[in-house]
């Protein structure tokens, strides 16, 4: 297991964790004056200056990618189906121009929340046969592009609205399935707020091992928590055992970024600079 | 399948649906007034009136119990395991003496959410075993009264808090490791508000097979879901395919009550038999 106490090299900033402070120029200056070397930036974020100029920034900034937010979303009724193949191409291709080393994907819920407009479903099974029919069919597309695509299981709240793959065995089933060479082509991403409570995570981890483990993310999980999605915790600052978790990732010979990763509207109300070196801090001493 | 649109004599009320609208003895008047058989109470709701009242209550109106709620809440440091023991012990002579089928056990998360005033812990993999000596312990306790058990795996948003038992496979681990023989005396509670995202759920309930399914509770599950514990919806407010889940417990031969449990500030805010009637309707066409 690596010592992070020392420095922040292997700090990468998932931007949507400092995304209401500021545009991604302003997160690269604010990354480049706090010595952070990688971030995971988010499309909408790109979209919003233009995939060149985002592309310029981050290369003349010398930052690396420790991955690209996000693909999927793959249920969908039949009329919004090629939506879904486009749009998760264009993402590839994105994540292609930025250098990413992965494109997470977070595969969608029910058809009427991963993509708004189709008609209303309960069909969790469906969505589960069609997120695999998609990753399937866009992991052709990525091979090409010799850009591998990280399934993030979400957390089983999200399983109607965001993703219904939602533990690291689901995940890697559907790796085993579409992807049984194990060629480095498909994997997972591990993000502790999501599977921190699942009994057979470390199992899971060491299945996965070092060709499926594309991405580690951190944050914390809050007691209470008082939104489903915007009240991620900093690091240390909940119940998650995140060493015990890293260990685990890092024993398959992990050496990516760790990845900082939090939406919360109590740190998007922070100066930028303020959760970076927060986020430094912790990183040397509870992750 | 039971066909249940026809009448609700398949249906019983845990009695936290309508907790904040009377107590136990008003509850039990609004089941004889709404043709209710059966009830789930809770352990609060039976000690505010006295053991031998409610026992004599449910007797007179002449009401079966599908379980009781609950024993449980096992992690716990040194200074507060007498009273883990203890405490499912008495939950155990309650549930005995109620008639009810079984105790429900919600086992509890981290020691200082479960027994408040224990030391604060991280150690997820530590409740786990304490989880499990626990049952272990409290097992052959239930069994000299002839008490079955039903391990209710709780969302996993509950994990640190509630329940460290998270899925229908964690609990038949647990079953199969501590009653190997398939005695009838521990099982699962399924309740689909807690699984219904899991995509092993129906290969589970199949391995659990009628002896250790005791218990079966409905609700549904909203988007979106503004409190992580008060929320709970209606059957048929929500995105749970009820009716498939329920074919997969009836598959295993599972004859017992269909029981309504739902925490929800929306309908504690209702006329009791208003909640009854609606329950009753519902029983009837998304169940």
């Amino acid at each position: 297991m690596r010592d992070l106490s020392g420095d922040h090299r292997w700090l990468s900033l998932n931007t949507a964790t400092v995304r209401k402070q500021g545009a991604l120029l302003d997160i690269v200056d604010a990354c480049a004056r706090n010595g952070i070397r990688a971030i995971d930036p988010w499309r909408d974020q790109v979209a919003a200056i233009g995939l060149d100029r985002a592309v310029r920034a981050v290369k003349d900034a010398h930052l690396e990618l420790s991955g690209y937010c996000r693909g999927g979303m793959f249920p969908a009724d039949p009329a919004h189906r090629a939506q879904v193949r486009d749009d998760n191409r264009r993402a590839v291709d994105e994540a292609h121009a930025l250098g990413a080393p992965c494109l997470v994907l977070v595969v969608g819920g029910l058809p009427q929340h991963s993509r708004p407009g189709s008609a209303p479903s309960k069909d969790i099974r469906g969505a589960h046969a069609q997120v695999e029919d998609g990753i399937a069919e866009l992991l052709e597309y990525a091979r090409a592009a010799k850009l591998p695509l990280a399934i993030e299981p979400l957390h089983p709240m999200y399983a109607a609205d965001r993703a219904c793959v939602n533990t690291t065995r689901q995940a890697l089933d559907i790796c085993d399935r579409l992807d049984a060479a194990r060629t480095g082509s498909l994997g997972v991403a591990i993000d502790v707020y999501h599977v921190w409570w699942d009994f057979e995570l470390t199992a899971q981890i060491e299945r996965a091992g070092r060709d499926r483990l594309l991405a580690f993310h951190v944050c914390d999980w809050l007691v209470p928590t008082t939104d489903m999605l915007n009240d991620r915790g900093m690091m240390g600052d909940g119940v998650v055992d995140i060493p015990r978790i890293r260990a685990a990732v890092e024993a398959q010979h992990f050496t990516g970024y760790v990845e900082v990763e939090i939406f919360s509207h109590r740190w998007w109300a922070m100066p930028i600079d303020d959760v970076i070196a927060t986020c430094v801090a912790r990183m040397k001493t509870v992750v």
